[in-house]
């Protein structure tokens, strides 16, 4: 049985592997390299566990995370983030141990990693698809040739490929829409590639990353690697997509009960923004909502409890509506096991995940908290 | 000037400082006890600034808070969450060494209380004025006679008096506004002590908290204790309600500036939910923000940046978007400082302060990594 005196981060570490090794073989079957982002679980302890499935190349999102993973022995690492030039040094430092992939998107920012490089460095042209987030538009053909050129013209950096995160198709609300927007990136991908081959760069990797595309599609026609990261905990965003099913959440967070409502069918958890984060989706019957809510049951947690949701939340307060039947059944001091609306933004407040069997496994916070300086 | 390689979290020690003899000297003025809530800077550094101003009772939000700062030698502690009964043991240690207060709001909870107290142990009733949180619903005179008979039957706990954060006062659009909300929880507050009183409750004290009311209003009658604790900072959700200057922002993240994108007037920051929490607010304009924009200026930061916001946030990334003639100034590399949403929930997320002095200054995230078995 679930047990904690205060919030705890819940790991049911048999669903995350089962998580991996699904996708793991998906990825084996569909003749795509599997460059899972560990920005997801940040965990040398959770990362083992992508090695027992051959898992050999990694993403993460910082010099840090990188420096983190390259010292439990990961060798193949993209930072999956616009070159901060801040950091150029600490780079090449982490280069000399590593193959390290960088993200680029500028000639000013390629002319910033001037000079040598200990050792192998590729450099990815990030592209946008549609997203509007970073990356060189993908109709911009002429700053995905000056971008190109100036990798060239570095010398130490290979040119490897495009890259891509379609954030887009979290907004798909159905399969087909899904499959629309993911041929769509693909479609200007291949664009991109083929105009960039007529201008002398021939032979680039297209790299895309997103669960729900990940999970759900089959057609990867052209793609050389997939970058997915939620998929090993999943979380009530991606069930609201329809891209995993509850049995799939291999996270949760115990909250305790402080107080009880019954006028309002209102349960008050010590489970806030400070350990679930204060993401929130709109449901599809239009409730803003912070979490599901389950109850410990045999070694992990039930089902999600119907009509049952984190409503509101502040720094350390959740709010959890529910039924007057539900509100009956419960007393001050149980456990409650919340779901969270994005694990990742969940998991990145949290030095440590309580597995269900009492075995505690740390992540990057206190890893950095060991780190003389920091 | 500031010099960060990542994202930091920066501190303006004078504006904090200022912020703290402010709101000290007009405790003082109005005759009222000074509790400030230090869940809103978390580290015995800030701390130590308010001893500089005769503060000598403190609030915080959970007992491993008490706990922090209790080892920095502060002794009169209250913590303003609901009596969490599965740390019970914990607080009764806690309680041998400071004067502890403890919320409470149901006979079940002070039930699990029984047993021998070591120190001096102030029980204070949580009223909910009207904000639907925690707390003993104001009109409720039932359940907050139940839960006082059950205080005093205990023994070792002494009733205090009654205590609420009312957070409406934050959906207040004007000072009329802000002062109607809070004479009409004051007034519910007056009537439930009355009414207590007559049931043989009397002496309560009154203890009530939140950063507008004590910092725009004048009228604390009945009042005993103010606990505002967002003060010593503020930040852009302060500054929406009008409740602060931007020179009374006392920290700012520094980001640096990843990409450039003339096309839409949009720079990409190395800032996102991880460093600045996903904490938004939709301005009077319409727009949701995530932060207004600073440069580096002196020793430390410009004011907002005209039409200037961060406009969406993901896991590291963040959008600012901005006009041309800013965007043309910017580089590749840059730092700007971005004011946070809402500073408690941003800085949670760090370890660690960078004064503007170079000085780093710790949280409690530094010092949970350091105690044994966390």
């Amino acid at each position: 049985m679930i047990d904690a005196k205060t919030p705890a981060l819940l790991l049911d570490a048999s669903r995350a592997r089962l998580n991996v090794r699904r996708m793991a073989e998906k990825a084996r079957r569909l003749g795509l390299r599997f460059r899972p982002h560990f920005k997801t679980h940040q965990s040398v302890g959770v990362g083992r566990m992508f090695r027992e499935y051959g898992v050999e190349a990694i993403t993460v999102s910082s010099v840090d995370m990188a420096r983190y993973f390259a010292e439990d022995g990961w060798n193949d690492i993209l930072i999956a983030f616009p070159v901060n030039v801040r950091e150029v040094e600490d780079i090449r430092e982490l280069a000399a141990g590593v193959r390290l992939g960088l993200l680029v998107e500028s000639p000013e920012a390629v002319r910033r990693l001037a000079g040598t490089w200990p050792g192998s460095v590729d450099a990815w042209l990030k592209i946008d698809v549609g997203a509007n987030r970073a990356g060189i538009e993908w109709d911009d053909l002429e700053l995905a040739v000056a971008v190109a050129r100036e990798v060239t013209a570095l010398g130490p950096l290979r040119l490897r490929g495009l890259l891509t995160h379609n954030g887009q198709t979290y907004l798909a609300r159905t399969p087909a829409e899904l499959g629309a927007v993911h041929g769509e990136s693909l479609k200007r991908l291949r664009a991109v590639r083929e105009a960039l081959a007529g201008r002398g760069f021939g032979g680039l990797e297209i790299s895309v990353g997103d669960t729900p595309s990940a999970k759900r599609l089959e057609d990867f026609a052209g793609v050389d690697e997939i970058r997915p990261g939620n998929f090993v905990f999943n979380d009530v965003m991606q069930l609201e997509l329809g891209t995993c099913g509850e049995d799939e959440i291999a996270v949760a967070v115990a909250c305790p009960v402080v107080a009880l409502h019954p006028r309002r069918a209102e349960a008050v958890i010590y489970g806030g923004g400070i350990h679930l984060s204060k993401e929130s989706l709109v449901t599809r019957g239009g409730e803003e909502i912070f979490g599901r809510v389950c109850l410990p049951e045999g070694d992990g947690w039930s089902g999600a409890l119907a009509a049952t949701a984190v409503t509101s939340i502040s720094q350390e307060h959740g709010i959890v509506r529910t039924t007057p039947d539900v509100l009956a059944r419960l007393r001050i001091g149980d456990l409650l096991a919340v779901l969270p609306v994005h694990s990742c933004m969940t998991v990145n407040l949290w030095p440590e995940y309580l597995a269900l069997d009492g075995v505690r496994i740390g992540t990057i916070r206190a890893w950095d908290c060991a780190t003389p300086g920091v």
